[in-house]
């Protein structure tokens, strides 16, 4: 493990490499962009899976943080995180009692720290209202609880309209859950490259919350808060005056998928942030051989792109399997790296890309001449269940 | 964490499940495919990861592990595994540093345990040198070397002719390394589909290593020993007379994608070992939504196959992004499972699957009714430097 205070040289390869500059940059900017449009932000830790990253950006303005893992909302919660949204449906009854153990936990402390979690189906809502009072007995408004909607990823979700009424006055029925609002995230919207695609797909997904909204209401009940959206969509979701919370993660690292996206003008352009250090291990006249492969970096939405800090001719990565890249010159003609040479990578997708490692290294000044500041455990690295 | 004794409706998800069972007849089968041919097998740790499963192996009579990584190799040797071959390149200082640690420290023990290594490149074999004679002083033969030569994977190594034996007389020239022979491991030719394709391009790796191996000796060096071969293509080394050791990592526990390509009959029929256990959190009238997404397992090789131990419909499982699968049946009409039900993957890919988890459980009895007798450690997981 490299020591803090060593430079950016001296970090073995491959390495998950964190530009602080770029990263704090990235935070000020969502901050200012959350601010500007009256939202909370509650960037999702499922991406960074650090619970100093995620106190660093609630101490910047963010409300808390979104899990998908009951597993994450314990690292989280190690980590002295005590605002927690499990965005996800959680079934099982041994891990539904973690959750009403650690929503007990965080009620009884009677500060603002809240645990919250979404829920899908009628079982559901019965096994978290049965988890929840064994553990708290007939403890009022123990877990906030958000009826999630699918609005066209096609995944989780129940239809928006009649269904989600039933739901959600369901969850009113037991006193120890407090129901919250709703969760509707378009996941598949997210990463649309063009612009308008986006805002078409965003458009309808307004269409189904509003519609919702309003049947929910009409019911007697009070909608409080509409969580979703992800860095692609983000400054649509922000500027609908529907949602109330952002859960985009992203935003803090960018992936190299999103840099292929076309941007869109209301949203701040974020920078790159996170990379995979590498080097040179192999070499031939076709091509040469980096010690980064796909244990190194997720290619499930492509692989990464070469950056190059110190100039040299663009590369190419090609999959070169579980430990190794493959480079080739860009363009024919070019040089290719010598045995040695350090490469960067910037991953296609972040969050299962910082799932490979147990730390990222925290640079100062830049990948040519920075210093190691800070080490980040990762840590809810494989946090599953 | 789950008990041992436990049973397997106990194991929360999702979680990597071995059939132990299974794992075991794998063994013996290969154990008795290596005896009846009369070659070595190194089976490769960059599979498993897991030193409690390769001194298994060896107790059945595999002569070590190979493992890619320097960090795999500590994890091996920390873990009670003495005879361990690197098969790969290192070139950076601060590895090679270890990589020489770690050869002295079994040099010294005066038993058959030793520490190998690939090279590729004269700068390669120069750093190496360097680095034993600082640790290890003119000790003799500290390290084994093995010159990799590209036998068509085009990736690491020399052109198999006159550049491997420059480098094999680089090798020699060093007290402190021992020349041992030739890594010739074709990747690509484990996965094809055909049986006569794999053999086509095992006969010209035959031949490529034949002739190597030939202008080797004829400059006075003795080829000890020719390494490689993988799961797919592993008959066709073993019956050649030209290998002498073979690396297969996969049989133990079997990828989905091999259960894809037409058998080879000379093979042993090794059965899946490996599964994600899985349970469905989500449905609706067109589709399950499962709990293991593809931070669960590997998709580098194609998406999982879903596995019924206890009947019902077939059901293909789709991409559902990081912590989800979506499960459609693959007749129509036939019935989704239900909220709450448990369903098994076999991965596409085991390898950077392992890698994903902290423990692998091991189950004696069958998936349906067996019992979990052992948690293994995933001693190398995320050692990637």
């Amino acid at each position: 493990m490299i020591d803090v205070g060593a430079s950016v040289q001296a970090i073995d390869t491959p390495a998950l490499v964190v530009d602080l500059d770029a990263m704090e940059r990235n935070i000020a900017r969502m901050a200012a962009f959350a601010a500007a449009h009256g939202v909370h932000w509650r960037p999702h830790a499922k991406m960074h899976k650090s619970a100093a990253l995620a106190l660093q950006m609630m101490a910047a303005g963010a409300v808390g943080v979104c899990v998908q893992k009951t597993a994450e909302a314990e690292a989280m919660l190690a980590g002295g995180v005590g605002n927690i949204y499990i965005s996800n449906e959680v079934v099982s009854l041994s891990k539904l009692q973690r959750v009403a153990q650690m929503a007990a936990a965080l009620k009884a402390k009677n500060t603002s720290d809240r645990l919250a979690i979404a829920v899908d189906s009628a079982e559901g809502v019965q096994r978290l209202a049965e988890a929840i009072g064994r553990v708290a007995g007939d403890t009022r408004d123990v877990i906030d609880v958000f009826v999630e909607i699918d609005v066209g990823q096609g995944r989780c979700g129940v239809a928006p309209g009649p269904a989600a009424v039933a739901l959600a006055r369901q969850v009113a029925q037991h006193p120890q859950l407090r129901f919250k609002g709703l969760q509707a995230y378009h996941g598949g919207a997210q990463h649309r490259r063009r612009h308008a695609e986006r805002q078409q797909a965003i458009a309808e997904v307004l269409r189904q919350v509003q519609a919702t909204r309003a049947l929910i209401e009409a019911a007697g009940l009070k909608v409080e808060l509409v969580t979703g959206a992800g860095t692609g969509t983000m400054a649509l979701e922000a500027a609908s005056g529907v949602y109330g919370e952002l859960q985009s993660g992203s935003f803090l690292f960018m992936d190299a998928d999103y840099a292929a996206n076309e941007a869109d003008p209301a949203r701040p352009a974020f920078e790159h942030a996170l990379f995979v250090k590498t080097q040179v291990v192999s070499t031939s006249a076709a091509h040469a051989v980096c010690d980064a492969g796909h244990k190194s970096h997720a290619i499930d939405s492509g692989l990464p792109r070469v950056f190059r800090p110190d100039g040299g001719p663009a590369l190419a990565y090609f999959n070169g399997g579980d430990e190794h890249g493959i480079l080739r010159t860009a363009e024919p003609g070019q040089p290719l790296p010598a045995l040695g040479d350090v490469l960067w990578l910037i991953p296609g997708h972040c969050d299962p890309t910082v799932n490979l490692h147990d730390h990222m290294v925290g640079v100062r000044g830049g990948l040519s001449a920075g210093r190691v500041e800070r080490l980040l455990r990762v840590d809810a690295r494989g946090a599953l269940t």
